[in-house]
């Protein structure tokens, strides 16, 4: 079939109409689809089902972890995401279900009180600006939103964020607080950011003295590919150049064991750690360390996750792989418009649709009874400037529904595009 | 033996000879304990290990509670907490593992953004004045004073705080913000607040728009007699005045399954339960729905809390009687400088030394290797004026060593008392 922008308009009102009857046979069919968050299917959730028959409650160095005590978290499961994270047990503080919640804390933190750096609590600023590679993920940018932060958006590159914005914005503004990162596997476009990158972040020369990196490594064992993205470590990077502690690192098992009911943890220098539990101290006595002991039991060590990790892909690996053929076959009349990744991992496939068509296809995919990730979710304040990205989460369906679901896709994306050619 | 108070100069060197001695030979038996928090005893949390063998993950509506989604909790769990507190399911969130973080959260939500009744936020207030019932508990207190409220005292009579002067200081400050209760077996002292003093609250005139009650019923099913205390229900009483979003209701299995891997609850208005989760969305997506469901599955209902109840009871009453015997027979000559409460229920036996001997008491215990809750920590700021008020924890210790442990306390208050005596 010809590409659509090498055809006449009478070719193009032809094709608008057989998408149509296309398009209306899939809502004749009565979806009814939630594909708009990065979900486990209940088959992943199965792989740890173990986990919840684990009753032993006596930590390794004898803690009753049915009692109150150790803010830090359980000392071998400091031990245990540690090494997920290449750093030391004392540089972790193992929390709760919820990994955003330990980054909701943070920024409350620096709003009402400020870092031990820092001149003056955020909130005493007339404004604070927080740096958001984008796409990226919106319940970051709605943290930051909601504490009245200004988003400001820096285009994703292949290697991560555009550094040389993000150099110049925090070379002279003192305003410019932080950024959001998801280093591995980037939600939604699978980035990983290159080693180059990395550095910079390391090195960067910031106006402000509390400067905060906040390195969601959420994919950080989600692999896809027998070859994995390697990341390099910020926390250590940051250590030769001295600026540790500009480092939040986090994790969760969140897509390792159960969503919602996983443990995540964070990373930061010693001092940061000190900082933290001294203020999470008036907030609680201590997080869950039954359900610590419950994951560390069961994984034992990074082996294990990974061993684990391997049996997710086996799950997931086909459903990606099903999207992406059905794109790349379907989409050849406008391959020349569209575009999509092929992510080494993470959860996400990234699909940039013509310019000012995203909002369209996902209403209509809505309309035929497929909730997509909003458009414009993927960027701050929910506006994508192109209306172009769409974030296409394959895991939850069976992949019979995702199929369908994705043909109806690639449906509304041909006519959105046609419609558009028409439109010009 | 003669009291005390009526001994000559040289009985007392002598009583004091003798107890110095008593004193030492309880140093010389190196005792290691710590009594400071109200801790259960691990074979009270092995009355909930079945809990931990609970692996159904399927709610009765068919969530799937491994997922992420359903912030405002489990629908049987909320159920499940609303016939504890006695409220419409519509009006409980449940958290996670900690009560005292949804405080925290609260308490962070005020002080940013207000409620939808406030004026301004908490934090453009020249200052906040939050009452705290005294003796209370202190993480009550430290929460407060961490978002630099003025903590004002109100003394705790024995039907709950002094009314008169609650209802003086909130009539015409509106700076004074909210209350701090543990109305049922409250820490302390074991009082629970009368019917007029719950009423009182209910009807309370305000100058303040925005006036919050913090109502943590965290001794709501912990009953040590047969008869348990009644508490009337603020919520519905609010309701009659229509002042029922003043009130903020926390419960937690804490110390009805495991302490700090429970379930935590909060109960409010409709209104203010969708004002609460518009607000927590930012933070987090779910709270641990396994564990929710985890506990429902396991007590099923208020009469299966009850029953557990009883276990817990058979348990810590003898501790709570050992020392009541000891206090009792062993503290006749200070009869009339000490007292001391026999509570209906919760944790603690609240201790009055003689005024101003309260830390040398506790630094005594200390020496000799036993650790109670730090003298004046009940009271705001950590200072009773008095330097009388003492915690006594019974619960954690296995009997014998509670028994050690009380007969060396009351030897450290005689002490302290004969030296006071002598020192006047």
């Amino acid at each position: 079939m010809p590409r659509y922008s090498q055809m006449s308009k009478t070719e193009l009102l032809k094709e608008e109409i057989d998408l149509k009857a296309s398009y209306q046979s899939y809502c004749d069919m009565n979806f009814k689809l939630d594909m708009s968050r990065g979900k486990p299917a209940p088959e992943q959730l199965d792989l740890a089902l173990d986990l919840l028959k684990i009753t032993d409650y006596t930590g390794e160095t004898g803690i009753d972890a049915r009692n109150y005590g150790f803010l830090e978290g359980m000392p071998e499961a400091r031990t245990f995401f540690a090494e997920i994270m290449g750093c030391e047990k004392e540089e972790v503080i193992v929390g709760g279900s919820a990994s955003l919640q330990l980054m909701y804390f943070l920024i409350e933190l620096a709003y009402r009180t400020g870092f031990p750096e820092s001149d003056k609590a955020w909130k005493d600023y007339q404004n604070i600006k927080f740096l958001c590679p984008a796409p990226g993920y919106d319940r970051h940018f709605r943290i930051t939103e909601h504490f009245g932060f200004d988003l400001v958006t820096v285009p994703m590159t292949q290697n991560g964020p555009d550094m040389d914005m993000v150099e110049e914005l925090v070379a002279s503004d003192p305003t410019v607080k932080g950024m959001w990162c998801v280093p591995k596997y980037s939600n939604p476009d699978g980035i990983t950011y290159s080693n180059e990158t990395v550095e910079r972040l390391a090195k960067l020369k910031t106006a402000a003295t509390d400067f905060k990196i906040f390195w969601d490594n959420a994919y950080i064992v989600h692999d896809l590919k027998d070859q994995g993205d390697v990341l390099l470590n910020l926390l250590a990077e940051c250590k030769k150049y001295d600026t540790q502690n500009r480092v939040f690192e986090f994790c969760s098992t969140s897509k390792i064991s159960f969503s919602g009911a996983g443990v995540g943890a964070l990373a930061a220098s010693t001092d940061n750690v000190k900082y933290v539990l001294k203020n999470l101290l008036p907030m609680l006595i201590s997080f869950d360390k039954l359900n610590q002991l419950r994951h560390v039991k069961y994984f034992k060590n990074l082996d294990g996750v990974k061993a684990h990790m391997q049996k997710h892909r086996a799950l997931i690996e086909p459903k990606f792989d099903a999207v992406l053929e059905i794109l790349h076959s379907e989409l050849t009349p406008c391959e020349d418009i569209t575009k999509w990744t092929n992510p080494n991992g993470g959860y996400f496939i990234s699909f940039y649709a013509a310019n000012g068509t995203a909002k369209k296809i996902v209403a209509m995919c809505k309309a035929a009874g497929v909730v997509l990730t909003g458009a414009g979710d993927t960027f701050p304040y929910g506006k994508d400037p192109d209306d172009s990205n769409i974030r296409i989460a394959p895991t939850f369906p069976p992949i019979q529904e995702l199929i369908s679901a994705t043909q109806l896709f690639v449906t509304c994306t041909k006519l959105a595009t046609v419609q558009k050619l028409l439109e010009e």
